[in-house]
């Protein structure tokens, strides 16, 4: 899949803006760039050193007469292997207005260039050795990260993260896997040059790393997409003002998703870095209306489908007796916090009731954001998340999630075959199977197929 | 208005792609830029050289512990006054997440720069001489332009175009008011400065100027909005099929536009870089239906405010007794281009009649995309523009405009005052007044209602 052409695509996004960056890489793009840029200075751009600027106009047509000035750029040098491709790299930094991008692109395609697939920048840096395929595909994972928690997630993968870690393990194996193979050259004298010991020790080591990131998964995909918290209650309690309050307090709305029910609707918010899902519910209360029903019965769905749910009531309108009632109806194993709303509106002997109940309630007013802190200091213990401690390795890619539990399987076959002395020729092929698929994590196997796959998701220009 | 600030915006379109840009200029730009940026290879970014490029990472917090990556970046230095600002600047150009380039920003911003304002990197660049005022506001109109002929326009007043010229006009005025005020010193001398012929020479060159560029601003108001053609013709004549298969032709629609009429559609296409607005009329006909009337009534409204009209008929429907009738109802001034329409369904006999009318008829078939290049040639012919003559100067500006209306008045004075051997001291007044209006269009003279007049219809970040 190595290419020997030159490729050409806009790398910022599309529209009119100050600046727009338009990219060329491969074995002829510093000279297909000289052909249409004059450097203000008169420089020629093939003699300048790797990462120099040189401010200069993108000419079309012959440069003595005949000719049409398209810009006046900057255009940056980036040599063969130093560049984000491994490639020659040249830069232009253009005015924002998409025509004059548009002639750039159109005039480089005509001196030779070719416009580039998806993702195709960075399939080159991945061929030329530049990064694994884990770190490729954070890149794109970093483009769309969105929360501190994903971006962390993303840049955390894209500096190697887990796959380093694979990759040396994987090494290990590879060398033990040859030394099993050559016992099998010399089968018939009954030698040992895999100290099984040792190989037994690397293979737990292995098989408890791909446990740890498998187990990761599900807090990784929850850190990406929020985790999901429903806000439950009966009608009235305040649940709308608490997730306004929450978002003003945090001023990090990511998005509002009208639910597909009428009666849901899903807010995300960035708290403390990490993302929560909230799902608003419908009011919960006993109903002999048929409709009503349904969608109780759909809140308590939501209510088990989430990590954490949040009761919240008025505390200056329900009873203690009534609140222990609703929350016997909950059988669910997510996470509870009971929160009593409209403190400001209660009155002492109520407030003195609730607190005297035993039951772990957090007192707030929604409208008066009272005490908001310690609902959101609360929401963050129960997602017991350490995601900032940059030591900790979470799997987010479903693909790697895949390959891993495969690799897993693969590894427990060995261990097998170690504890019941399988022969050697048995157990190099259950080996070779896992380190080929340890291998896809990092890219060292690949396909084009696979890399096909995970190019097509990015966007032109990366 | 020079600041003493360092200023920091988002440079590139907002919204994901594959790279952002985010621009930080000011006295301290390198020294913020280098608390952020932490090198690969342990450069300190303030002993690099202007015009390098280098890789690392933005981390925020303190570089032994407790920090954090924010994302692996490329950071270019330009330094004072070699950058587009002439100030010095440092250029981040990171993963295009919205997330990330809203870190990066409030990074830096807690570091001390602070957010520019609408163009305000434009502003610093004429205030610290990198360009006058003119090629300034010629940046706006480049990165909004969208056609060959808007861009042109743009790039020639941004290279300088008419300001240097009338700059160095401006200079000689200059020097003659001064030998004026001179002899005003020297007024009871009775003695003669400024020798009055070389003054009168230099005025008439002013004022043919002036006047050559307040005419070229009808060519150029019309070429950077697009040339009105309206077309007109009876229903199902064509004209949608025409404009259709012409916007084919040219793979450039530029914008499609409802009109404000349920039966009027505006369309841009760019022609040989040549950008007309063609205005679809309502079908044309004798009616008795009022409210078609008022229909047919704007019609001819939108063809008497047109450069050109283009009359289309189905030649294998209509006689020429009927095409003469209805072109005779046209009291216009625009360019009359007829064309004959569905030739391929016309008679030989009808086809010879119309060609032998004695009438200036082109011949096409839209469906058939026939002879649709002598209509776009005609086209091109009636609209008279050489823009893409470079030497041609063009005002596109509506500030400039009007201060070259008001100079040239002043010029018409001073040359009556001449002729009318006017006393020095009264010739002096209008001088003044003439050198001032001039200098308003380069930014020798500028204040700053003015600027903030111009520069408020910028984009931030560039």
């Amino acid at each position: 899949m190595i290419h020997q052409d030159t490729i050409v695509a806009l790398a910022t996004p599309s529209g009119a803006g100050a600046i727009a960056i338009i990219r060329l890489s491969g074995k002829d793009a510093i000279t297909i760039a000289s052909e249409v840029f004059v450097s203000i200075k008169g420089k020629e751009l093939s003699n300048q050193k790797s990462h120099t600027v040189h401010l200069g106009n993108i000419v079309d047509g012959d440069r003595l007469d005949n000719f049409r000035i398209i810009d006046e750029v900057l255009a940056t040098v980036f040599k063969n292997p130093n560049s984000y491709t491994g490639e020659n790299v040249v830069e232009f930094s253009c005015h924002g207005s998409a025509y004059i991008q548009q002639e750039i692109i159109q005039l480089l395609l005509r001196k030779g260039a070719r416009m580039a697939t998806a993702g195709e920048f960075t399939l080159q840096a991945f061929l030329n050795g530049k990064m694994d395929l884990s770190q490729a595909e954070a890149v794109a994972d970093l483009i769309s990260s969105d929360s501190k928690a994903s971006h962390q997630l993303a840049i955390q993968q894209m500096r190697g993260g887990f796959s380093s870690e694979i990759k040396i393990l994987r090494q290990e194996l590879l060398n033990f896997a040859s030394l099993i193979e050559l016992e099998l050259d010399f089968a018939e004298e009954d030698v040992e040059f895999a100290n099984r010991e040792e190989f037994q020790k690397l293979i737990s080591k292995i098989s408890k790393l791909l446990k740890n990131l498998i187990d990761s998964f599900a807090t990784g995909n929850v850190l990406k997409n929020g985790i999901p918290v429903a806000i439950v209650g009966r009608p009235n309690s305040g649940k709308s003002t608490l997730l306004n309050a929450l978002l003003n307090e945090e001023r990090a709305i990511v998005s509002t998703i009208a639910g597909t029910t009428r009666d849901t609707i899903e807010d995300d918010i960035s708290i403390g870095g990490v993302r929560f899902r909230f799902i608003d519910t419908a009011g919960l209360r006993e109903t002999t209306d048929e409709i009503e029903k349904i969608g109780v019965a759909r809140a308590l769905e939501k209510l088990e489908n989430s990590s954490i749910y949040m009761y919240l009531f008025d505390c200056s309108e329900m009873t203690l007796e009534e609140v222990k009632n609703e929350l016997q109806g909950f059988s669910t194993n997510s996470k509870q916090i009971i929160v009593a709303n409209k403190i400001d509106k209660a009155s002492k002997q109520q407030l003195s009731i609730l607190e005297k109940s035993g039951l772990e309630i957090l007192f707030i007013s929604a409208k008066e954001k009272e005490s908001l802190d310690s609902l959101t200091g609360n929401l963050l213990e129960k997602a017991e998340i350490s995601v900032l401690d940059s030591n900790q390795l979470i799997v987010t890619n479903s693909r790697h999630y895949d390959i891993l539990g495969k690799s897993l399987e693969e590894i427990v076959k060995v261990q097998e075959g170690i504890d019941s002395n399988l022969s050697g020729d048995l157990l190099a092929i259950d080996l070779r199977q896992a380190l080929y698929y340890l291998g896809e994590i990092t890219g060292e196997v690949s396909n084009d197929e696979l890399l096909g796959n995970i190019f097509a998701n990015f966007c032109i220009g990366k």
